[in-house]
């Protein structure tokens, strides 16, 4: 089958290889017709993940057929069309018990990454009856494919880690695809201004077109001078950090208010200076988190009752053949005024 | 009256000076009886305080009889015996009406700190009615008095923004007076383990005494390894930071378990380096909470019950004239075993 | 001044009474210039609320210009606009530090029951401080009133305490007033069905255009049925009581997932009978609560953001010399499709 | 092996029949070396649980060592000691994934219900990995076996549906096995006072060495006026039904303060008459659960680590032999000052 395989930093290429088989009788094994690249999948091709191996099949978001099941599969059969999710989780260690799938002792994350993943013609999926979610046959597949990873880590990491109220002004620093997601979740919980913060005017518009109700560009530095004035000097109820360096996130520790919350969503390869001379006394509350994908139930309901548009986080389209071609696309997504990328399989 | 007042760092003296008088219709005059000196007290002393004034009378802790009150004090009436809370609280502000007083707009501490304190035989209590609460007459003062301020913050800051839960193993790094007044509180919640880490064998052994399952010197810098010893290789559910530096700091993000709480008592003064790098995956939860005495009321009904054991903390006694000696014997605390020093006005 | 003075049951006029003048330092007089009638005024009419006495001003809902302020009343000035609350507090006893202000030691629900209302040219508020909110100039006065007590009521004994989340499937029986009002503040959490229970198509109607994504009439006795095709025989995730029956009471236990919220609103005069025979094991949380009016900044920020649509509950407009034709039209609301009636004096 | 057997209403005996084998993969075989007997048995005898058909082997609680495992069974194996709970659970059907194992699709309560049971000398176990828990081989088997049922339903029914808080006055209707239970699991969360009611006498005798503060025996039809008296005539702030009877359940709705919380553990054979005319103001919370044992791992750590007292709850002792001695003493457990009956297989 076809699959993109990775080798090293920034060799990756689409090849022939063997089609995955079951290996446990709680496996499953589905045919892909619709996956897309994460922001994850470019720090691997940067050589930046150290668990992932020359010849992996990269990605972990996927909605296709199930093609095989496992002896113990009970909850899906051949023919059924479903959502992968990017969580492979047991069910039954202590992290899966407290809903921490993220953290599983038999699992994790691991397609794409110590597993082959699903940016190929077949995959392989652990434990099914928990990492797979059953779609209707004429379920819109790429609104779909946005519930494997990136709209669960927008709701889980930083509309809930963020406890947004209705009510709250809240701002989101990162316009990228999960700064976004962020921002499509957290109308559910009805913020009164929803502040995004980037460097980037495209990605500003773009977030305007999402619902932001007020975008600052904070290339020049006065993020902070900015968000005290749309905020009568009272700074944000919620923060949500969704890029992963220093300066964006001391910029979410400026601009919170006494008693606000900082949620981090962003990636972080250094540590950062926390300002407790500063946050001591301003009863603050910083989260960080792993998605679990543990709301993934919830937001297929929501998609499938139209109360999620999903689908506005898609912005190219590319066949299998031209995977590479989507890739890049999305390194350069801001020239490109791409969000998320879709790539199908022909033969669907 | 006699009071004991601040000239500049270093430089407090016992003085006679003028009576506090009712300024507004809801203040009243509580005549001391015991008050108690604060770890805040003594970096007022070293000058890190820089709202404090040459001639402010310090302390914001004590107990006393109620010797007039303004024609709008509904609550409270001469003759009562009452604690007095270190935190002034409106009631009615944005910041009140969310139970965060610390943060009052007209308010928060300002008991020896912008105004008179509770180092005298004499004290003016804004917004009385909100400040204070009733005594019985017979009530244990050296109990009452641990709850105008070290209680309410190891309750608050420690356990409670901490989320300790039954069976949680958790631990405190500073076994000081906060970090002690942390450990009482935290039983009521239970925990299986409570590890109490410090550099001083001298108040460690006091931890035990207080309730600490175990122990912890972090001298020869080895705390992680000593905590992951005691969990299995797991961590602690709940870390609570009670010296407020970067060293202690450190410890509470290396031991803490994947979801777990480290809640940061203690008072810094520069910021520390926050490992993102390391925890931005592991689901933590820090947070920071000036004390805003909301739980005085619970607290109060847990001593009279014989629920909490606030006697404990109470170390050594004076009259009110060796109150210098006082705040030597606190200095030098570790040195001389002392967690909380009593100072008696004569008279009572 | 003008006022809508009640004698006995079914006996009030519109009479010329002295005016309210300030009473205690806390006090505000507001001379009103729009109010509107509560499904409580029709009760009280009934005879049904025995502490509503022979010349009691009517009305616990309306918006203002303060006119006189006591002189201990620090956030409001003559002149300004303002919304009254249907509740007052002290801000200080038990109840009101924990946020039940409607069962505040000192107040609760005085105004138009123990002490007279809002229906009349001016009111005097007690603890002015805690019962008014200040309103832009320029604020829509209409959407404003229904913030005094029924999108409040609607919050929170409905949405808050049904606990509505994103994603759930929620019933709501009775389509009345408070019913909507329950309908518009549940759409903050985005729930995946609303389904509107009652027995006057008239009233579903209007539901369907306040939101609500399906109807159900119930006068044939079976709503069970209904909502069990409407859930795939899962029952619903919350339902809200705004009835005030035994027969509503009924559906709401038999249509109830297990795990799920039953929240009370509907004010009832008889005992019902609780099917603890069936719902012990089903895992069930029954509320009830008198509203508190502890979420009106809130309600007021959504409005002013334009987040919630208040002036949909507005259906008829009637001037003061008028509102006993107003309470008519209330009376046969059901007839008339009226939800809210405005009523306005003239002179402003 | 032996086995205790039902046929019909007062008709059980102790039989020897065939040793359970190995079904499904994910099955367990345990020996069983300590069981007991449930409330819920003696409506089973009493012909109150339609679901039991003749030959089924009764009883849900146990310890023992497992005996043999399915193939797919990954946390267990031959010899190690266990503790069986009650609930079976297959982890992965939505219930399971919110923690209501008792309703899980392919579980539930199975065991001397549906399926044979534990008053044997093996048991087969259905989803051994999620249904099991690892005792250490020195492990207090009395106390152990005391996690398979009463106290996580204390717990999770009583105590944790009723949010019991340190410093809450808490009453508790009903001194049997089920109500001490909840009582010794309140006590983790430090109430101020515990309040244990009940119609006899030596019960309560019972109930002040586990703890009770105080006790009302309500059999003169005065437990509001006692409680009333107890609480200052607030009432109390949780109060849980542990008998399952309209009377019992009158004095619950009777003596809850506002704001406070009834929690409903008893099972009810008829409907209640809910006071909603008085309660529908009083914002009360009112429970019910069937117990989940979702909190069975948090008990087993406080019995190991020494923090609850399970042992308080046995009061006597019998060998499989005497089966049916243990029944007739637990039948008269007010008689004979029994709480729960320990029932052990020689051969251990």
């Amino acid at each position: 089958m076809k699959a993109l395989v990775y080798h090293s930093p920034d060799n990756i290429s689409l090849e022939n290889i063997p089609m995955p088989k079951i290996m446990l009788s709680t496996d499953a094994i589905v045919r892909i017709s619709t996956t897309t690249i994460c922001g994850t999948d470019l720090h691997i091709l940067k050589g930046d993940v150290p668990t992932i191996k020359d010849g992996r099949v990269l990605g972990h978001e996927g909605v296709g057929i199930v093609e095989e099941v496992g002896k113990d599969v009970t909850s899906f059969k051949k023919g059924e069309k479903v959502l992968i999710s990017l969580i492979t989780s047991c069910g039954r260690c202590s992290f899966c018990k407290k809903g921490m799938y993220s953290h599983c002792k038999n699992g994790g994350w691991l397609l794409g990454n110590s597993l082959d993943g699903t940016q190929a013609e077949y995959v392989r999926i652990p434990f099914a009856d928990n990492g797979l979610y059953l779609l209707p046959p004429d379920a819109d597949e790429e609104a779909a494919v946005m519930l494997s990873c990136i709209l669960p880590t927008g709701l889980e990491c930083g509309t809930i880690k963020g406890e947004v109220q209705p009510g709250d002004i809240i701002a989101i620093v990162g316009a990228g695809p999960v700064g976004l997601a962020t921002l499509l979740t957290s109308k559910l919980f009805s913020p009164s201004k929803i502040i995004m913060i980037d460097i980037d005017d495209n990605r500003l518009e773009v977030a305007r077109s999402f619902g932001a109700t007020n975008t600052v560009n904070s290339a020049d530095g006065k993020a902070y001078e900015k968000v005290m004035l749309l905020t009568d000097n009272l700074g944000v109820d919620v923060v949500i950090e969704a890029v992963g360096l220093s300066d964006t996130f001391d910029i979410c520790q400026s601009i919170i208010a006494p008693g606000g919350h900082i949620a981090n969503v962003g990636v972080h390869g250094k540590p950062v200076s926390l300002k407790l001379e500063k946050l001591w006394s301003k009863n603050i509350t910083l989260t960080t988190r792993l998605v679990d994908a543990g709301t993934t139930s919830l937001l297929l309901k929501m998609v499938l009752f139209g109360k999620l548009d999903a689908n506005k986080l898609v912005s190219h389209h590319f066949e299998m053949k031209d995977i590479l071609k989507a890739y890049d696309t999305f390194k350069n997504a801001a020239h490109n005024h791409a969000v998320k990328v879709i790539i199908r399989n022909k033969d669907f």
